[in-house]
């Protein structure tokens, strides 16, 4: 039976054409069809995408059957747990390094796929409701000229339905562009020379800035992190101008405990994985900055209120009968897109209740609950007399 | 040449009587033995440990092949995370519950085997050093009579190799009895006549706070807890006590905070798992005990700083060209038994260096420093400039 829907799907895809252009063998592409790790999804624009890494093509990779084409995956950027000597010596074959603004948001591939945008999400999914804000933010203007290109960017805004952020002054939602790749190699290009291509289409790039001298770079982006202040921007990503080097990012405490605010209020749904690397970030920053006492006792205040004060609200609101969820909205000119998106959420095993859209001026705006089914199970069952096993 | 090893391993154990007397099939056996789940250990006296839990025989439990004897493991205690109604719904079929101190140590069960005494860990194995002091503080006496029981209970105190605490004005190490249960069953003895038998030996019993109405035990047990005030103790063992129903555990922020502050001093050897259920515990009892603002407020602060500050103190002191290491120490009369605990620890893969033997009154101090490998390797690779993946 899994056999049959295998070679159903190997009917679809031209093997030995993805064979080539991303030097697998063809055994590879076969085997992890089979295995699902090549997952046939249906959609807006039918694909096959990269569950996770195989032979060096990056999970998030997507190969489009009809018009057939790829669209290389958004490559993992590693981070810095210390400024010193970590971007040096990273970067040491460069002279400068260029630090750009990493945005709370979430991460966007913007392509032409046959004569349609195609807005794709870090795991490689057609998002309808990103696809269509693409269309309005971007335009098909820049790839008429560049078809072989892929626009990544940040998605920011509060009327995201993935990460709703109202710490950048954005009244709806925006597209903030920090990287133009190749589509089929993923090959990116230089960082002037792609923050000037974007201001020639009119789009907007994130903010740069500088370029710093290599070995000073860690004290300009101290700077450039203790200047947010108490605010919530996320972080800066350190790329090598010429885009040889892999990028790095380095993120502010403020953020991180916001992470771990956020997180903690779905404790059960997150929990594990999600909390060790986080605690580890505040650590070697408060070294690495030579933090006072009274600087570190704030940290720790911070750090533990983040964790502890959110999860004690869910208790708290689950033993009033209240529920575990989060509301965020998208704002649509077209109902269908509300109706593809919320079968898109539906494909990605996300249990959301769309509520009654409302009109606005130029459209709909649809609130969205998202359950968290996992951390009000087992709050309930605490509370309820269950014992932890 | 594995199944070589294997089938010479059989011929140690008499597999028929195993399985007649655990009540397991043959086969789950010699399978077990296979997958080194049922697992040889060459040692003061050689026997076979169970790894795991396996058809309801619990991890830890010992089968010795000559003398042929069993000794069952320690059953796991499940924990409750809120007091009410977590202890009325688990002990529903009681009337009164028994509420005992739970100790900071590690647990060990002494039994006779064959003619001598073993003091076993709780996860299976003869602890050479434990051995020498069950000899000490028990001696055989209680075993001429009670050949087929063994008692359970917290090896505490400053000499000990494990956890070793100054909390409970202990010179050197005590045994205190939690529990006396059959060798061969595991069946345990309930509560008051368990503590009669350990003071017609002149033996020592944990605390016993009282027994409580089981409606009223959750009000009870908040008293004791929060009479512990800033001192370390670690909770209590609430039971049954005709001891039909398992036992529950409940313990003190304060004891949850030092295990933080002790595992994130060497935080990439414990790390991940350790954390989690240490944070739901801390927001499950600020819940139930209905906990202020201000007190909500010290709660966050001392969690934050005992995550944050030890493991700041170790980056900072491996910065400095320090180790990361635990120093421990035991006391010993002949300094044979410290030789075969340096045995026995490097059997456990413990990487530890034992000092030169300080003679005292009566005996020996050894002074033992353990290494954290993994943290002072991740520690240092981070200071070097190395990323996080």
């Amino acid at each position: 039976m899994r056999r049959d829907v295998s070679s159903e799907l190997l009917e679809k895809l031209d093997v030995e054409k993805v064979s080539e252009l991303l030097d697998i063998p063809e055994h590879r592409i076969t085997g992890a069809i089979q295995r699902k790790t090549l997952q046939y999804v249906r959609g807006k624009q039918d694909l096959f995408r990269f569950d996770k890494t195989i032979s060096g093509i990056e999970a998030g990779t997507c190969i489009f059957p009809e018009p057939f084409d790829i669209v290389r995956g958004f490559p993992k950027i590693p981070r810095a747990l210390m400024l010193y000597p970590g971007v040096a010596s990273h970067f040491s074959s460069c002279e400068n390094v260029a630090v750009e603004e990493k945005m709370n948001g979430y991460n966007v591939r913007v392509a032409l796929v046959g004569d349609e945008l195609a807005g794709l999400t870090r795991g490689g999914f057609v998002c309808p409701y990103t696809t269509d804000k693409a269309s309005e933010l971007i335009g098909q203007d820049f790839f008429f000229e560049h078809p072989n290109l892929v626009l990544c960017g940040e998605m920011v805004g509060p009327d995201s339905p993935y990460v709703p952020k109202s710490i950048y002054d954005i009244e709806s939602l925006e597209f903030f562009i920090f990287d133009i790749r190749e589509k089929l190699t993923g090959k990116p290009m230089p960082v002037m020379k792609r923050r000037e291509l974007v201001d020639e289409y009119g789009l907007r790039s994130v903010k740069l800035f500088g370029e710093y001298d290599v070995e000073k770079a860690h004290i300009e982006i101290e700077g450039v992190i203790k200047g947010f202040g108490r605010s919530l921007n996320e972080g800066v990503v350190i790329k090598d101008p010429e885009m040889v080097i892999t990028p790095v990012k380095y993120t502010s405490s403020m953020s991180n405990c916001a992470d771990l605010r956020y997180a903690f209020e779905f404790y059960n749904d997150y929990g594990r994985d999600f909390f060790f690397p986080r605690v580890c970030r505040e650590a070697f920053q408060a070294v690495e900055w030579n933090e006072t006492e009274e600087e570190l006792e704030e940290r720790c205040r911070m750090f533990g209120e983040s964790i502890l004060l959110p999860m004690i609200e869910t208790i708290r609101n689950k033993k009033n009968g209240g529920n575990v969820t989060e509301t965020v909205q998208i704002r649509v000119k077209d109902l269908k897109t509300a109706q593809e998106f919320e079968e898109h959420l539906r494909l990605l095993g996300v249990n959301a209740v769309f509520e009654e859209p409302e009109m606005t001026g130029n459209g709909y705006l649809v609130r969205i609950q998202k359950k968290y089914h996992s951390t009000s199970d087992k709050t309930e069952s605490i509370l309820n007399g269950d014992l932890w096993a």
